[in-house]
């Protein structure tokens, strides 16, 4: 298992006091995917870098399979033959083999891929194109049915699972959890959608995903990029600890999805799909 | 002023409680940025869509001076013959022309704008490549010189000037302070790099940078990116409320740049250029 923090010696100031010590960082190292894939009209399968991602090493798999799910390249797990990890150029690299029968348009790939991300200073017009797409299976309505204290409990147990996090302060996590609470699985980087990534590409591999009862929390604030990788996953709630953005409330809405934000302390907001988040019983009385 | 918060109807939730409020999100939206230039080889000036931004309406025209600066598109307000708003096919568009002396490779720029910024999922072997120019203005050794105070008072200052913050929740800040801990400038948006580039932008078309005393502030955490674009602004000191990432602090050291972290409630960690920092009057004596 790589190392995810790494020690970094600094000096400590207080009001009236300076030490030196030791800190922990989040790592941040960039990784290349390659993907080994039939082009659209092409004969055999072709290898070809698409790109360099930096992330927080540690289930690099996970990442490279998550992504490509992300920006429609795969579908699922079926689509992939092998993924390996080996030492590229610039660092780790890791080598997704497509199925003979899935066609890539690799150029329009690439690009997709350097743009995907609205959090880029610039992206390109796919990103807000890409935010009106469909979940590939439709959400069910109403389901999953959430008990308040249940969301209640989903901070707390992000907080008591993000061991890494308490030693850096550096890391965004991203969890599955059922409906009742329970936690599947949990990722950490220091990017926060490279945490969703992780967590979807590994429950992707083990066949977790898609899922209509599950329930996916997130460390930071909820972005409209990661409301479009739920969406992508047919994951039918999302749990944010800090605050949506206005084209995150929308996205969640115009799809029927449910979107809690604020979810800290006892108390939270839902924005969106509010007929999964059942009525406290103390309320209803 | 355009609106940086939109109203949503919400549901609020606690352990006994449930109601109807409306609540105040950050707005995100997209902006089209175009540059008038001279292509490289090429007679007179051609427009050319560089791309969108997704980011919080208000000040556009400093986030599209700050952006081109970031990219190396710009070196300066200087370049600049004019900087115009107006409706784009995608919302706002703003237009900036460059004078006929800057040539501009645009098949490049399009290129390292789309791959420009490594908080997307994928990024191009540029951001890497980035990270390792020097400051185009080389930064004063040991100057400015920070009294811990100031630094302690930078995090309360950002905070109350963050009118928008308290309401949202949502909007990251960046503000530029002098060495004595004034407020010069400061600048908002839903998106980190944003709130930077916008600052930067306003601080080169108001003549205030490159300025050897120049503290910057961010209200989150300091990536790397964020200190390729202080460094490219040769802003000698970057203070964020957050952690730093690894590369981060490690980019600081190499170019001298002093990088302080977990600004708030009384103390601060410095990560690299400690001989900025001077040692507190009680630990001294």
């Amino acid at each position: 298992m790589p190392s995810t923090t790494t020690p970094v010696s600094i000096r400590r100031i207080t009001d009236d006091s300076a030490s030196d010590a030791e800190d922990l960082l989040a790592v941040e190292e960039p990784l290349e995917i390659v993907v080994v894939a039939r082009a659209r009209g092409a004969e055999g399968r072709a290898e070809r870098r698409l790109g360099i991602t930096m992330r927080t090493p540690g289930n690099d798999r996970d990442l490279a399979i998550g992504l490509l799910f992300a920006e429609g390249i795969i579908t699922g797990a079926a689509d992939v033959v092998s993924v390996e990890e080996g030492d590229g150029p610039s660092g780790t690299l890791v080598r997704v083999a497509l199925r003979d029968e899935v066609t890539v348009d690799l150029g329009r790939t690439e690009r997709a891929l350097a743009v995907a991300n609205a959090s880029c200073g610039v992206c390109g017009k796919a990103s807000i194109d890409v935010a009106s797409f469909a979940p590939p299976s439709p959400l069910v309505r109403g389901a999953p049915r959430l008990a308040p204290r249940v969301v209640h409990g989903l901070a707390a147990c992000l907080r008591d699972a993000q061991a890494v996090f308490g030693r850096t302060g550096g890391l965004h996590a991203a969890a599955l959890f059922d409906a009742g609470g329970a936690l599947a699985d949990l990722r950490e980087d220091v990017g926060r959608h490279n945490a969703v990534d992780k967590l979807v590409g590994a429950a992707l591999l083990a066949g977790r995903l898609p899922d209509p009862g599950a329930v996916l929390m997130v460390s930071g604030r909820a972005g409209f990029e990661l409301v479009q990788k739920a969406l992508r996953a047919s994951i039918p709630v999302m749990v944010a600890v800090g605050a949506p953005s206005s084209l995150a409330a929308e996205l969640a809405a115009a799809h029927g999805m449910t979107l809690v934000g604020f979810a800290r302390d006892g108390r939270f907001n839902v924005y969106a799909g509010r007929e999964r988040v059942a009525v406290p019983a103390e309320a209803a009385s």
